[in-house]
């Protein structure tokens, strides 16, 4: 028995020659191979797979990360990856294709099976992030007219082409979906049974042109293992396994967060600083310009700071409360514009919630900022100020991180842009042009 | 065929009364009509359910989300919730159990069947987030020495409780796993085929005691559809599918996100503009307090604020740059730790991957931001105080982004806390003292 744990990792020594190194390989999962692998480089790791047989080495490719993959891509020709192809699953191969050079690929595709390279070449045409594109066209699918010995010989047939066999689908004269069984159903039924009799003609399918992260929130809601994917016409043409929307969902989760962190996701595997600074620097220089835009608006009133310099000490407070205002109610608008509960709602009707939540929260922290810095300073006019400033940069937060997402979606954007850096650049100028505003206004000493 | 798409909504008329709301749902699958009941309160909810049969009410009220879920069971009476409980599998039992106040737990268990009420009993003992408080108790497995004809008779007998079988487990006498085989091995293999010639003894399996977010990354890993659990003493006592493991991944990502932007995930079922000023002020008086702690900074350095008062026009942009370095280093950081590809290291390693990368940002953003500030103003020494500290205060919250996440997991608390508002509040007041130190020591006019 296999005890796992997520800390135990074989540690290879570079020194001691591939062969070595794939006998402490051999017999190992493939997804453990991979991540023994993953600190080797392209070159080394392309000649420890050397020393494995094909089908482990094509299982140990698709396993290592995406930036591991293409470094050992890069270092194969084209007939090596050809016969590593050839031992994947259509998606699994379409995406490893998918990943060369142009020239390359044709080199790769001339030297596939017939069957295989039309099935490649029909994935290649779906775009990455579509039920197509990550869909695999091996399928187990028989007439209506069919038994269950049917079912069964076909499965034993497809056997060695596809891994993973949860459902056989039926279909009509046009390929064209009307049921679906699972193994269960196939083992519980007699062998002369007919498939129309036992199967579920409630079939849940998607299309090929629907979104990943659409396909996702299917198989969440039905709790799901396989779907069969249909083309626009209505045929049945591939099917997306749960282990693919897994990866999908953990992406996509990446995604957003980097989105919020300003990076991007794919730095985890980024060993150069150089490139890690480029990936991150856009992000601080729109901080840096926003800053400026900040700067910019405080010199306007450097008169006002010169009669009242504790003015100045507020900012952060004004800065920071927007920030954090604006991210709180961006990351829930986006979140439930993500959700499967129908909870978005229109524009208008989130703004009035978020408004009531943020007319409670201005005056709970504008009453007790007011109060500290009235009884810190003594000066209650300044006090005054900060309090009242502090409640309306709330409303103003609140309100731009509710139509911010909204904005950004009508404009076919990730609403999830509106959690990054960009916005809370926008609170800060905006919440200090309103506190100096108001201070500039109502302070009789300024006026 | 079902056509999905996730916007597909019924909408229902409460007035039209609960026999009519039911004759609508009737068909649906138990995921579509708790949507469509999401948006009742709990009474209604309550006596649609009752025009239902048992089994689907039973799969509706797994299928609602947590919050319609314990308002539809508080309006429930113990015989209600109990003759709901027997129909679901031992996991979705004990978690609608768990739901319940204790006297009201006891009600319902002593209404259940004696084997239901152990396996109920048994699973609230685990933690929430364990494998042991995610598995199920039903189970399909037999002695090494049977055949697949046995594994299919106990399929058959085993149909009515168990809704998803995927594999079948081989134990030895003590309930041991020596082997698991997938419904495939059973269709293909012969009906007197012995179980132990065709099954894989390579079972991966966990532990009660590991952590959900654990049993989701060897899902991940292994690309599997439904892991074996085993307790501490290496006896099988259940076993998780894969679409818990979906609601494991998405919870934890929704979970992350909402520790980023200082709110709770269990917000967004949260109606009452109260509630969610309660849960979102704590996060805002942290940021208040911290804003407080700039003020006491500034005030402390308010001389050389007053004799150069273009030195305040800058806060913003040294706070907004430490905010977003600190932000991106500590979600790379976090990140690398859930990774499965042991990209953490050392804190020690890690320090010097950010540190390389921070230098390399702090001379762009600094040369950059002194240039800029040089030429507008014409003030140099304030142009090189900017930059300088720009750049000190760049590298400071790159450190504090590496280190926190460390010193939190080493406190054994989450290190995704690091990426919240505690962090960039914190690097807000260094920021401000690192900068506000510079320029009293070094600019000649105020020394």
């Amino acid at each position: 028995m296999a005890d796992v744990h997520s800390d135990d990792r074989i540690v290879l020594d570079p020194e001691s020659g591939s062969a070595s190194m794939a006998d402490a390989l051999r017999g190992l999962h493939p997804a453990d191979i991979a991540i023994a692998l993953g600190q080797l480089d392209g070159e080394t790791t392309k000649s420890v797979l050397a020393e494995l047989d094909t089908e482990t080495s094509a299982d140990v490719l698709i396993h290592l990360d995406e930036h591991s993959r293409s470094e050992v891509l890069d270092a194969l020709g084209p007939v090596e990856i050809a016969d590593i192809t050839h031992e994947l699953e259509s998606d699994d191969a379409a995406d490893v294709v998918g990943m060369l050079a142009e020239e390359l690929q044709g080199e790769v595709l001339s030297r596939l099976e017939d069957e295989d390279r039309r099935a490649v070449e029909e994935l290649l045409k779906y775009t990455d992030e579509s039920a197509g594109g990550i869909m695999a066209s091996e399928l187990v699918f028989l007439k209506s007219g069919s038994t269950v010995k049917d079912a069964i010989e076909l499965i034993r047939k497809a056997a060695d082409e596809v891994d993973d066999i949860h459902n056989v689908y039926v279909t009509d004269g046009d390929r064209r979906l009307v049921g679906v069984l699972s193994l269960r159903d196939l083992v519980l039924g007699g062998a002369e049974t007919q498939l129309s009799q036992i199967m579920d003609q409630d079939v849940v399918s998607v299309s090929t042109d629907m979104d990943q992260e659409d396909v996702a929130r299917v198989f969440r809601k039905y709790d799901l293992v396989a779907i069969p994917v249909v083309a626009p016409d209505g045929k049945l043409v591939g099917r997306i396994t749960v282990d693919d929307i897994i990866d999908v969902i953990h992406e996509e989760a990446e995604e957003d967060m980097s989105l919020m962190a300003g990076t991007r996701e794919d730095e985890l595997h980024e060993d150069s600083a150089f490139r890690v600074s480029r990936i991150r620097l856009p992000w601080l220089i729109i901080g840096a310009i926003g800053g400026l835009g900040s700067a910019l608006v405080m010199r306007h009133f450097s008169l006002s700071l010169e009669k009242v310099i504790a003015l100045a000490f507020f900012v952060p407070v004004i800065t920071a409360m927007g920030g954090n205002v604006g991210l709180q109610t961006s990351t829930i608008i986006v979140r439930s514009m993500h959700s499967e509960f129908g909870l978005s709602g229109a524009a208008r009707e989130r703004l009035g919630k978020e408004w009531r939540v943020a007319i409670l929260n201005a005056i709970v922290l504008g009453a007790g900022m007011c109060a500290v810095v009235g009884f810190w300073l003594g000066d209650w006019h300044v006090a005054a100020v900060v309090g009242c400033s502090l409640a309306a940069v709330i409303l103003v937060a609140a309100t731009l991180g509710t139509l911010i997402p909204f904005a950004l979606r009508g404009m076919g954007i990730d609403p999830a842009v509106a959690q990054g850096p960009f916005v809370t650049t926008l609170n800060d100028i905006i919440g200090i042009l309103v506190y100096l505003g108001m201070a500039s206004t109502f302070l009789t000493r300024i006026t």
